[in-house]
């Protein structure tokens, strides 16, 4: 922590902080300067409030020099997470797609959904059943009926499946069901929820808070990590900003910015991130291109009637041909996406 | 619902939209002007998501007309709520002050404060024994022992209570220590919480989200008054924007919407709104000069050795100053501030 | 500035920065603790990119020390600046209060409008001739015309008057007239016009752009001081969030905020900052409680049939009853409004 | 315009609505829900002010039905614009690549970093002479010696150029020498300027203001637009929001959402739109993804030198194989990105 003190402090003003500082088991250098002085304060504890010392009298400025997170954090550990389920692995060569509807509403939907996105090359099946929605009174998702219907579907079709958990008391039943456990959201900073996922073996894929800081979103994924369970991955899905005309705005700066900080896996969403069924495709094609290491996307058999975010998911021939834009994008990053065969077929070109 | 078709839209692609939603139950009337059709849509779902109208072809843009809400909206209820708890009023005419430390650490902490507090005329004690914090590292609160210790001080001295409670686990217990439930911003969307706190008979404090559109809070607000708990006041405690001066911006202007938009009281919190001592005086009076019902402070008797947000916890001496002016201000818009005797003793000028 | 290394760093990546302070003539100070190298730089020059350096292997982060701002900043001159025209104080005890129409569109219009807002207590009328507005079929204002008109009524009435000036083309024509020069939010960042107005001798009232920091709006003070031209004042008028209920989001703490960072006067803009005429008198009640210098409120005679901003303008009795209300505020700050007698008048309680 | 009233409007404040709206020249139709009343107003000004409506008593909401653009938008002219200069055509097949300096320094500098940037396949060399700065103290280019060292390279290397114009004053020096005049984003609302720019015959390139609206950036182009210039191209180059790791946020969904709104070629601004060069590469590739028209690139022969933006300037070796890149990207969207013979030599793979 670096305190720079106002021009003109007092003498007495500069002894009160490094006394206190001290207090609070920091190690202070002091240099003084033409103009004025700056203090470097070195150990003390992680967690220190420096805004305690930004409001005594006489400072000007105080800079943390550690991050506050440590697991989630390159310096930590410097060569990427790959997280691996059963053959599949999330962060290495290949960018793997997630796909399928929001939530599950019907045998029918799940199962035709589910068969389409696999045939275009999705790997993963999405889809919720315990809903988080800003209404009381909109569709709330089936629960477990749910569950099993992604569950067979996914089986059926040689699938992982990833679906949220919004509550510590759904994190057994979901995990029975899914592969990866999912946080919405607004559930990024559920400290709660946090801290047993920890202790949880399943990964878990974070979700960017609506208005949460990379750093924040980094300290989020430490309390998963700090718990014991490594397999976090990240997921971008659009910040709020004062732009209205796309729902969230995808930071897809956000892509290479985790890169560079974190080792851990990032997932970029472009449903939730527009909005807008005929923005997804393009900001599906930029997350790849911007290094994205998997993709979330929602989709729908009959979106039209869809009992939720209808108007963000494709119809299974966008996804096809949104895939088939991705083939030719990830070569140009070292890239590939889901070229083997699935059931006897192969894809290609 | 009104639909606004774009201008070269087809025969056909009108049709596709008055048909879908008729589908969806909604009686549709169709005006066609010089330039566009122009649709209007009524009956139909209240949860009905025009999104979806909006991705079809053809549409130009979808604007809702009535408001997502109906219980806590002034549509559905013109007079203002006023909650009471024995004899205090919260949303009458006097302006509610609550203030204590953000987290209770040791008896002497606790007693030093509400003494000091209750004094200067503040009727209900503020503080936490679960402490949601961003980083795993941090003070989490001392859980029941600090309840105790709050309901303690706060029956020494003849005030309220409100503590927040973070998780669905916390009800039971919170609820039995403490007169209101405050729900944080990082929960304001945990609607697990909210359903939950709608099946209990204590007032509940719904602090706005960082990023909360005034919409969606009166939705979160929606879910504890559809479960039959009418008892909620919403707090305004700053929002995010690109101005990081200061931790976070209060939102005034969100005082006088609410009193528009709502029937429910609003609370202002000016602790957590700057995050800033120095800024904590101004923008309480600024608070109430804009009219809100009550303010919510944090105080300690010792802020520089606090074990959280010190930096933004007034000194007694500051919150005494403080009241002062507020008792200047309140009357220019027919308010006033707690000026009865206290143990005997009245407020004064 | 203060360089942290990364863990990680090599030598010869730290010295690589050295060697660039070095070049750029930067006295360097090296320590090198338990983790990581921290590396102080003084001397240099103030507008030194220091993104510079953090874009250079092996650095983590980057902290400037000083401000990049100087004559406007406090610890260059710690008095605060109360400017003066003739009798007319702004920063001084008495909060000043300046109204008037959005622009002038009649001589009737513009002399009843003054004429009341005199007779309530502003002593500055404010009136644009010049109209910068976002769609290019809107009314665009009266030019040379509507300044004689508003001349005339501040004459009249004993009134400093206020006018925008929109480009350095302008600077002449509207100094004719006007006291005061005032730079629309649009403009904070348009340099040629800045640097003519620190070459004039008016006092010049600087709006703060939609998206502009504090920072950013007091380096635009900057290149007015830096011109010569000592008599500034800021205007705070609304900051662009992601709420959209109202038109800005005024934020009330900048006000506070200037007071500590700079020896400059402090207006605030409750009609911009909130866009709606029924939010206006809360927020201007806000602004003098949290510290105002000056007030600038819009008000018409006639606003229903405004030719712009007819929406956020007072009616004259709305103006009335604010400036009572605002007379029993500014006393818990110390400060008064207009009681001296106008015209044989003397304004009371 | 549609008009809700307020669920408990009198008939006499419908009344009033009708009356004001009618008087302003629009018709009227009226339809009495069992709710509610709505009025929809057709006809009437294109710059109505409607909040004028939203303010009066019994209303509740109200909505525009007509984008406030009309030139500038796809329902005015469905096919998109191809802005054509000798044989170069912005808006077709083939990504323009825009590259070179943030600003002209020196003739080696511009000559070194025109003939980089030409052999790796950019077709328009960017530079500035005249740069806005946020401090006064900052280097502000060199002036029409700068345009003539930029356009003495250009010619050199068969290169169109592109150089900012920072006020009406500059519009003929900078288009004696440039073959595009630049509006930076400070400027996007220099409404002045946009009419100025109208009159001319050269292409503009109108970069989004920092925190504008996709509406309103519409608007700006329509200045430009009404006055007889129709070659307008956009450039998206990063809005400002709560992230403040990068310096801006590229907003890549604007990308999609202007080639649906609008008919004018959009470009993007990775170099702007971070800030920060090791984050330039992954946002141009993204926007090419996207669907970008064009790129503009700050490249620098010694980018660690630079007396502007030498952090996000690219070096040449890094430009070149940025290059590489986007030429696998452009045909998963159909395009091409230069492949054609420059002085005698090819590109290709």
């Amino acid at each position: 922590m670096m305190i720079v003190m106002q021009e003109q402090a007092s003498e007495s003003q500069i002894e009160k902080v490094v006394e206190h500082l001290g207090e609070q088991g920091f190690d202070v250098h002091r240099s003084t300067g033409a103009l004025r002085t700056v203090l470097g304060a070195v150990g003390g504890n992680r967690t220190f409030d420096f805004r305690l010392v930004e409001v005594m009298d006489g400072v000007s400025e105080v800079h943390r020099i550690t991050e506050p997170y440590k697991l989630a954090s390159r310096t930590f550990k410097s060569e990427r997470t790959v997280i691996q389920i059963d053959d599949l692995r999330i962060g290495g060569d290949e960018v793997v797609v997630m796909a399928g509807p929001c939530s599950a509403e019907t045998e029918e939907q799940v199962e035709a959904t589910a068969s389409a996105v696999r045939r275009a090359g999705a790997k993963v099946l999405r889809g919720g059943a315990f809903k988080p929605r800003s209404s009381p009174y909109s569709f709330q998702g089936l629960g477990e009926q749910g569950l099993q219907m992604l569950r067979g579907a996914a089986d059926r079709h040689d699938m992982k499946l990833v679906s949220e958990v919004m509550d510590v008391s759904q994190i057994e039943l979901v995990g029975k069901y899914s592969d990866i456990l999912q946080v919405g959201a607004r559930n990024m900073q559920n400290y709660t929820l946090l801290r047993e996922l920890g202790r949880t073996a399943k990964p878990v894929l974070l979700k960017r808070g609506i208005s949460a800081t990379i750093e924040e979103w980094l300290l989020s994924a430490e309390y998963v990590l700090a718990g014991g369970n490594g397999d976090v991955m990240l997921c971008e899905r659009g910040i709020r900003t004062f732009e209205s005309y796309t729902r969230n705005t995808l930071d897809i700066s956000a892509i290479p910015v985790i890169h560079k900080l974190s080792h851990l896996p990032i997932v970029a969403d472009p449903s939730h991130g527009t909005g807008r069924r005929d923005k997804v495709a393009p900001m599906a094609r930029a997350s790849v291109a911007a290094g994205a290491d998997a993709l979330i996307i929602e989709v729908h058999n009959d979106p039209e009637r869809a009992k939720s975010d209808g108007a963000q998911s494709l119809f299974p021939e966008q996804f096809d041909r949104l895939m088939t834009e991705l083939r030719i994008i990830a070569p140009a990053i070292g890239r590939s996406i889901c070229l083997e065969p699935v059931g006897g077929k192969a894809w290609g070109r």
